[in-house]
C-alpha cells in the first residue's frame, strides 16, 4: 500500500508542511516508525524521540512543531489533537487495506423470510436471523451470529462471529459488537417463596445508541419491564456484565471485567477501571471515574476519581495487616482507653505543677 | 391481549373481590400500572401509592387490603404472598402472548441419528446434537446450541441460542440455560513437574437438578473424577465460574460475576452478591449470605451475612487510608509502646499521690 | 477396559514391583480406589490411607515404598514424581477409552476453498474456516468453532465447540482451547476527543506457543500494532481476560476470572489465584505468585507470594472495621497527638523524679 501525504490530509484535514507526494505505507508510534511510516507526537515528553525519528511524516501540534524546529527532518502534519488524528489516520489506513466483503447472504445462513435484511449487508455462514428482525444497510454479521425475532440492527453495524442479539433489542448505527457478546438475555429477577425462587419474566429490551462498541463475551441483560439502555458512544470492553434496567450514559467507557448490578443509573463521560463493580439501584453522576478493582456500594452524586481496593503486599505483610484490620475495633478501643488515661494523667500533672 | 380477572384467579388462585369480568392486558408495578393493568402491593411502605393507583386490580394481602379500606377503587386479589403471586401472574401473562414454537428439527441442525430427541422438542437452526444424547419432551434448543455425546436434557428445558452442553452432562426438568453458557468444559487440573504443567484428564460430569436457571456466559466445569453438582432450584446469574467438583446446594442464588473455585461445597438457600469469590475446598453452611465483592477464604460453618470489601473513597482519601493499612503493624507497635509508657506513668503517679 | 500393569510401565516408565499381568481398569485417588484401580501416594500424610488401600497397584516413590513396608499388599510402581506420573497415567487411560474421531470435514461446515485443512484433521458441524487459514495435522475443531482469515492452528490442537479464533492469530502444537473462548478480538484502544472516543484499529495478532490450554469463555485480545503473546506451556482457566499487547511468560498458570490489563508483561512460572487482577503496563518477574482476589497495581520485580484482599467478617464486624478504615487518617492523628502528650508527661515525670 502506498499513499501520498496529500491524500491523507485531503481525507482527514490538517496542514501539511513538506512534500505532498511523499508516499507512506502506514502509521506507527514513535518507537516503531520507520521511513515509510507516518508517526505522531502527542506526549510532549517524547519530543526528543520525535526529533530523532526517521518517520516520513509527523502528526503534531503547531506548538510542538515550533519547539522541534529543524531537529526533525521529515514532513509535518499540523493538527489540534495529534492523538485523535492518529486514531482517524490509523482507521483510514486500515480501511484502505481491508478486504472488501461481498454483500449477500451465505448459503448456510438461516434467514427467516419475514426478516428484512438490506441488500448491501453481509450475512456470514451459520448466521440465524429470525422473523421480523431488521438488518440495516452495509451491516456485516459474521459467522454464527444470532439475531432474534424483531431485533433491529442499525446501518453500518458490525457483529463479529458468535454474537447473540436477542429478540426485540435495538442497536443504532455504526455499532461494533465483538464475539461471544450476549445482548438481551433475561435479567436476574425472582420472587422468593419459602426459600424457592419464582422467575419474574423479563419482558423489557436492550436499547443501544449509535457508535457503541461492545467487547467479547460481554453480557447486557434485557429489562424486566422497562428497557436496559446504553446511550450513544459508550465503549464496553470484554467480559463486562450489565444487569437489567441499567442505564449507561453517553460516552462512558468501561474496561474489562466490570460488573454493574441491576437498575444502576450511570452518568455520561464516566470511566471504569477493570473489574470495578457497581451495586444495584445506585445513581452515579456524570464525569465519575472509578479505579480498577473498586466496589461502588453507594450512589456518587459528585464528579471525581474514586478508589477502594486493598493494597497488595507480600503475603506475610498482608497476613499481618489483615489480622489487624479484622480487629480495628479493638485497636480503636485501646486508643480511646489510652486517651482517657492520658487525659487524667495530664490533668493531675497540671494540678501538681 | 385481554384477560378477564376470573381467568387469572382460576389459573393462579387467590380471592377475587370485584368484577370478575373486568378485562386486563398485563401486569405492572405500582409506578407503571395504568387502568388496563393488574398491579401488586408487596411492600407496606408503598400503601399510599397503591391507594392512588388506577390499576384495574391489585394483588395484596388481606391485611393490607383492610388497611387500604376504600382508598383504592379497583378490584382486589387477596393472597398470602403478593410478590410470589405477581411473579406467577407475570409468567402467565407472558405465556399467553408467547408465540407458539413448532416442534421439530430445523433443516440446518446436525442431529446424530444415534441421539434421541423427543418429537415434541424444538431444535433450532445450526444446533448440534451428538450421538447418545437425549433431549426430553417439549425442550426448546435454540440456534447454534451444542449438546455433546450422551448428554441428557430433561423435559421442558430451554437452551437459549449458543449454549454448550458437553458430553455426559445431565440437566433436569424445567431448566433454563442462557446464551453462551458453557456446561461441562474441563476443570482446571494439572500436576506440576519441574515447573511445567501436565494435564489431569477431567472425566467427571456436571449433574444439574430440576428448576435450575443458568445465566449468559456462565461456565460450570465438569468434575475431575467425581461430578460437579448443581442441586434443585439453584439460580445462577451471568458470567459466573463454578470450578470442578463443586456442589451448589438447593435454592442457592448467585448474582453476576461470582467465582467458586474447585471442590467448594456450598449449602442450601445461600445467596452470593455480585463478584463474590469462594476459594477452593471450602465448605459453606446453609443460609449463608455473602455480600457483593467479598472474598471467602475460609469455610463458614454458621448461617449469617458476611462481607469483606475495601470501602470506596475519593482517590485522595483512599491513597491515605491504603498507605496506613500497609503499615498497620507499625501503628499497632506504636500503640503498644504508648500503652507501656502510660502504664509506667500511671503507676508512678499512683505511688506519688 | 482391562490393561495389564506391564502395559502401563512399558508406556510410561517406572519400576514395577508385583505381578506384571495384573489387570486394572483405571486410576483413582486413594479415597476412591477399589481393587481394579491403580492409585497413587504423592502426599506423605496419606501414607496410612495408602497402607489400607485395596488398590491393585500404587504409584509412589522408592522412599515411601520402603516406609510403607509390608503394610500395603498390592503391586507398586516406583517413580520419582508420583503426582506427575498419575497425571500421565490418567491421560493414557483416558486415551484408551476415547472414541476415535473420523478425520474429515462435516457436511455442514463452511470451509473456504482457499483454507488449508490437513486431511487428518476433524472439522465438526457448523464450523467456519476462512480463506488462508491453516489447520494442522490431527487437529480437532469441534462444532460451531470459527477460524478467521489467515489464522494458523498447529498440529494436534483441539478447539472444543464454539471457539472463536480470529484472523491472523497463531496457536502452536498440542493446544487445547475450550468452548466460548475468544482469541483475537479487538483490544480496547481509543483516543479521546472532547469526551467522545475514536477507535484505534487493532492490527496486531495473538501469538500462542505450544502446549497452551485456554479455558471456557476466556478472552485474549489481539495487539494494537505489535502482538499479544502467550508463551509455551501457559495454562489459563475460564473467564479470564487478557488485554492487548500483554505477554504471558512460559508455564505461567492463571485460575478463573483473572484479568490482565493491556501491555502487562508477566514472567515465567508465575501463578495467579482466581479473580486476581493486574493493571496495564506493569512488569511482573518470574516465579511471582498472586493470591486470589488480589489487585496488582504496581510492577513486581521480585519473586514471591503477594496478597491483597479485605478479610471477610460477619457483616456487622465488617461495618465496624470498614468505618474505621475510612477514618484511619484520624486514628493516626489521634495516636500522634497522644504520643506528643505522653512524651511531655514523661519528660516532666523524669525531671520530677
Amino acid at each position: 500500500m502506498a499513499i501520498q501525504l496529500r491524500q491523507l490530509v485531503a481525507h482527514l484535514g490538517g496542514d501539511l508542511v513538506g512534500d505532498p507526494e511523499r508516499e507512506v505505507s502506514g502509521i506507527a508510534p514513535l518507537d516503531a516508525a520507520g521511513s515509510a511510516h507516518v508517526s505522531f507526537l502527542s506526549n510532549p515528553r517524547l519530543r526528543a524521540q520525535a526529533a530523532a525519528s526517521e518517520a516520513a511524516a509527523m502528526i503534531l501540534t503547531r506548538e510542538d512543531s515550533e519547539r522541534l524546529g529543524s531537529q526533525y527532518a521529515g514532513a509535518r502534519i499540523l493538527v489540534d489533537r495529534p492523538y485523535a488524528y492518529f486514531a482517524r489516520a490509523a482507521q483510514w489506513f486500515a480501511s484502505q487495506s481491508a478486504l472488501p466483503r461481498t454483500p449477500g447472504i451465505h448459503a448456510t445462513a438461516a434467514v427467516d423470510p419475514a426478516a428484512r435484511v438490506a441488500a448491501s449487508a453481509v450475512i456470514g455462514p451459520h448466521v440465524t436471523v429470525e422473523a421480523g428482525a431488521v438488518v440495516g444497510e452495509r451491516c456485516v454479521i459474521d459467522s454464527g451470529s444470532f439475531i432474534g425475532r424483531d431485533a433491529v440492527v442499525g446501518d453500518d453495524t458490525h457483529f463479529h462471529a458468535h454474537v447473540c442479539f436477542h429478540a426485540a433489542c435495538v442497536i443504532g448505527e455504526r455499532g461494533i459488537v465483538h464475539s461471544g457478546a450476549v445482548i438481551g438475555a433475561d435479567g436476574f429477577g425472582f420472587a422468593n417463596e419459602d426459600g424457592a425462587w419464582i422467575k419474574i419474566p423479563q419482558t423489557g429490551r436492550v436499547v443501544i445508541g449509535v457508535d457503541v462498541e461492545i467487547g467479547a463475551n460481554t453480557t447486557i441483560d434485557r429489562g424486566a419491564l422497562a428497557d436496559t439502555v446504553i446511550e450513544d458512544g459508550v465503549k464496553l470492553d470484554n467480559q463486562i456484565q450489565i444487569g437489567h434496567n441499567c442505564r449507561i450514559g453517553a460516552h462512558t467507557a468501561m474496561a474489562g471485567c466490570v460488573g454493574v448490578a441491576g437498575s444502576a443509573i450511570i452518568g455520561k463521560y464516566c470511566t471504569f477501571g477493570g473489574a470495578a463493580m457497581v451495586l444495584g439501584h445506585l445513581t452515579i453522576a456524570d464525569h465519575v471515574h472509578i479505579s480498577s478493582g473498586s466496589m461502588v456500594s453507594r450512589s456518587i452524586p459528585q464528579a471525581g476519581q474514586y478508589t477502594g481496593f486493598y493494597p497488595l503486599a507480600t503475603n506475610a505483610e498482608w497476613e499481618k495487616s489483615a489480622a489487624i484490620v479484622r480487629n480495628l475495633g479493638t485497636m480503636r478501643s485501646r486508643l480511646r482507653e489510652l486517651e482517657k488515661t492520658v487525659a487524667v494523667l495530664n490533668a493531675q500533672n497540671k494540678k501538681e505543677n
